[in-house]
């Protein structure tokens, strides 16, 4: 299911191919966040000409709406949305941590309330996992115990310590249930060593299918990342895929390659294209493999700057700024159009900008891959 | 530059066709209103897709932004919003007399200030076919003074008499410009008879490249337009396009058709889909063709009811409909989707209801000059 084609022999970098129900995804790579069975304001065909490979959903939002009983009625999430590649569902761990307006966990799982509508729903690990498999994808996320940062050690080490034994439960629910999903377990432990790696011990004595680094992006210092990524990726086996959960900026996900991460999510490309922040390749070329290139040729890139900038396309200088948004899938439409589209709150604006990072990203793991093919990362 | 290809025998109706410098325009036709140089959700390869023939877009919105000189600057307006085929803007007439915060007629024009800015703008009759000149669109249309419904019938006289002053001025500008597009006037002279037949009058002897009926769906009953027609098209050459400005709902554009109207443009399909209001054939069929054949068969369809209906797909009872959304453009989501994504505010939701809208509204005109072909209509 899960094989690495290749090690870098300059960092912890690897290629890797994770065989699903809905295709191979080679590694490492980038799923764009579609929370609520859309990618914001992209459509299924638009994401057919994207290529993501795979992209992420949540548990949490579908359960609260439309539910599970009408994507099942659907024919699952696949079907529903009119997505035909691989699917990744979080488990509502860290969505009920970040979302919901009350929530309270046991032993037994978390209580909270939908903000929207105040209707209390219990979710323990076992419901996850049905629900995860009701919808149908090919990756679901074991139900995790997330906390905030900061937070007392010995708080921190109980919320590790129950993700532990409702990771057990989880692995014994899909049993019982027949998942045929591949499940990830989560590493949590805050931004401590002796609990990361007891996280990821445990863990792995479980024997999953992947394993996924929690707990980060969480308001822990940006700098705590690296400490994190070393001593947890140390603990986990080559043979497995590893995913580094909600993360990040560029120059973040090339660092987090370097250690070893195979597996990113993030909203930033499409949050922030909602806001009219574009990522640039810099020495912008009209060849985009040139622009790419300047990746590739310095085989690094592992800090903000080096290889691409971000600009605020509702910036007044590019009112009359009549060079192509991009010179690959928005090259028919200037930068000054779309200054106008956002001046003048049109929704297309939204929709270009978020084709635009989109495109940027996934090109960022497609050099990512070739770079360490080519020895160069 | 226009041509009547066929009369209907059974009506006023005519197969129409309008050479533009973009292209030829078969009519009776539709123009999806793109005001602020964008049909709203609509990327400009889906409107390739649609093939509307013909866009519409504002004077005043674009004046006010990006501007004409940005517009000038990126080559015309179809290069800025990258459509290739013709555009109609209408004058600013309309849109002074009902968007903008404050309006003071002269003789010399309208003053009035930008809603959002309060900036102070003067817009005489030669302002508007200077900027129509510089946007680069094929048709424009005159400046008229709009007056509302109800108001006295001298001041209608007035309105109506500056119209035609107006309308010699535009005549004598684009004279002067070299302005290569279609000028239109626009009968005015509200619901009384003798000044839509004066105002006809006085536009016909100007020998304008086509005319509109303006002034019509500014709160006046709706059973006083039959009226309008009547009175205006019979004053108005056979050797001309005729346009009803911003009407209306199906059967009203095929009760016009039936009274010798060529043109049409109208916010509604964009406007409704995104209150999630859908317009559907009646005896929906796997065979799109067989469902428009409804309006075929019974040569008629000039009552609401009797060839579609609209759904506000919002409503509960579509959240277990797994039935396509149409037969034709988005045969591929279902209408629960589509209820999924506007009950969760996805912006993706506006897209499909306005493709959905406008796809309908472009088959209407399909089938109505198939219709005129076929001797039914």
């Amino acid at each position: 299911m899960f094989s690495v084609v290749k090690k870098s022999k300059k960092s912890a970098a690897r290629l890797t191919e994770l065989k699903t129900r809905h295709g191979i995804i080679r590694g490492p790579f980038f799923m764009p966040v579609a929370t609520k069975a859309a990618v914001k304001n992209i459509s299924a065909e638009e994401l057919v000409v994207l290529e993501p490979q795979i992209i992420l959903s949540n548990t949490y939002h579908l359960m609260l709406a439309p539910g599970t009983p009408i994507i099942k009625r659907a024919g699952g999430l696949h079907a529903f949305m009119q997505w035909s590649g691989p699917i990744l569902t979080d488990s509502g761990g860290f969505q009920v941590f970040s979302l919901s307006k009350f929530r309270k966990i046991t032993e037994h799982g978390v209580q909270f309330a939908d903000p929207s509508s105040g209707t209390r729903y219990l979710l323990p690990p076992e419901k996850s996992m049905t629900v995860q498999h009701e919808l149908g994808v090919d990756i679901a996320m074991a139900f995790d115990d997330v906390i905030g940062y900061p937070a007392e050690y010995a708080a921190v080490e109980q919320a590790m310590q129950r993700t532990t034994r409702w990771a057990k439960r989880c692995i014994a629910h899909k049993k019982k249930i027949k998942a045929k999903y591949a499940l990830f377990g989560i590493v949590q432990g805050g931004t401590h060593k002796q609990l990361r790696l007891e996280s990821a011990r445990e863990l792995v004595k479980l024997n999953f299918d992947g394993y996924a680094i929690g707990g980060v992006a969480v308001g822990e210092p940006r700098n705590k990342m690296k400490n994190i990524l070393n001593w947890t990726v140390a603990e986990l086996p080559e043979t497995k895929p590893r995913y580094l959960m909600g993360l990040g900026r560029p120059e973040e996900i090339v660092t987090a390659v370097q250690h070893g991460i195979d597996m990113f999510d993030c909203v930033i490309p499409t949050r922030e294209a909602r806001h009219g922040r574009l990522y640039i390749w810099k020495n912008p070329s009209p060849a985009p493999r040139q622009a790419r290139g300047t990746l590739s040729r310095k085989g690094r890139g592992t800090r903000e700057g080096t290889f691409y900038k971000t600009i605020n396309i509702t910036n007044a200088k590019f009112a009359k700024d009549f060079s192509p948004i991009n010179q690959t899938n928005l090259k028919q439409y200037s930068k000054a159009y779309l200054h106008h589209l956002f001046k003048t709150q049109e929704p297309l604006a939204m929709r270009l900008a978020t084709l635009h990072n989109l495109e940027f990203y996934l090109t960022l793991m497609a050099d990512i891959r070739k770079n360490i093919q080519k020895g160069l990362l």
